[in-house]
């Protein structure tokens, strides 16, 4: 990028605020980006997404999974969250990147139980899983954000932007 | 993962290939996983998403992007295709990764112009923005996939087996 490259990012405001908070509140799936152990290099896959009762990220992932393998190995992670719909341009489409650190809850430690049944109601399919060995709840303890409000429309939010 | 831990990867079938190619001939936009180059974790972002005429993939990126700079800095990149509708469960929709690195194709260099040709027949709206002198194509030179054709159904393919 050149020294006199125009500068894309717009000074945080409340609009900006308020559309990412909703987009982490709808979200029921997500791009997870994580370093591949393997490579040492960029993985994205589609994980199921959530938030705790305190409006914290999380997810719902299998020690099978090899993202999950990754984020034991290096718990720095990436979401993309908000999903074009079937129609329009997927560019102007509202979507936010947050940056974040992966922490597990397993089966049987403090707050597990109350997290699953709260997870339940917002993704009832999960119950045909969820009580597996290999299953496991990950926090995401959010860093930062980049939101992209369409084309052009780019901001960088802190951690107390989006409420947490 | 235990060492008795089932191996949830299945062998490789003509079904398997031929939704590969169909999840990537089909999608106009990605999760692009890259390194990002503050940090030295993961990014994920939305990108624009089509392929040459000979089927590699392809993006139409800004400099001013921050992916962009992370991949000039690191072309290792990791693309996630194929998007659930809006019914549905997401977990259960088809989706690949693709394992790659980043080549720029730039305005001027031999076979910039054929390329943009046919990339707007499939990207009319890029016509917007396409002369802009921070616009870049990037190829991906692929290495490899993880197929996921729903829950349980997981496949690590070749190049060779989506056609490269």
């Amino acid at each position: 990028m050149s020294n006199d490259a125009p500068n894309p990012i717009r000074p945080t405001d409340t609009e900006a605020r308020s559309l990412a908070r909703g987009l982490i509140t709808q979200a029921r799936f997500a791009a997870l980006g994580v370093t591949d152990p393997d490579t040492g290099g960029p993985m994205v896959t589609r994980i199921a997404f959530g938030t705790a009762p305190d409006g914290q990220p999380l997810t719902l992932i299998s020690d099978l999974s090899h993202h999950t393998r990754a984020l034991k190995a290096d718990p720095a992670a990436s979401l993309l969250l908000g999903e074009p719909g079937p129609r329009g341009d997927p560019l102007t489409h509202p979507r936010v990147t947050l940056q974040a650190r992966a922490r597990f809850l397993r089966h049987g430690e403090a707050g597990y139980d109350e997290l699953a049944a709260h997870y339940l109601r917002d993704h009832p399919k999960a119950k045909l899983y969820i009580g597996f060995a290999d299953f496991s709840f990950v926090l995401f303890d959010v860093q930062g954000a980049y939101l992209n409000g369409g084309f052009g429309r780019a901001f960088v939010l802190t951690p107390q932007d989006m409420g947490f």
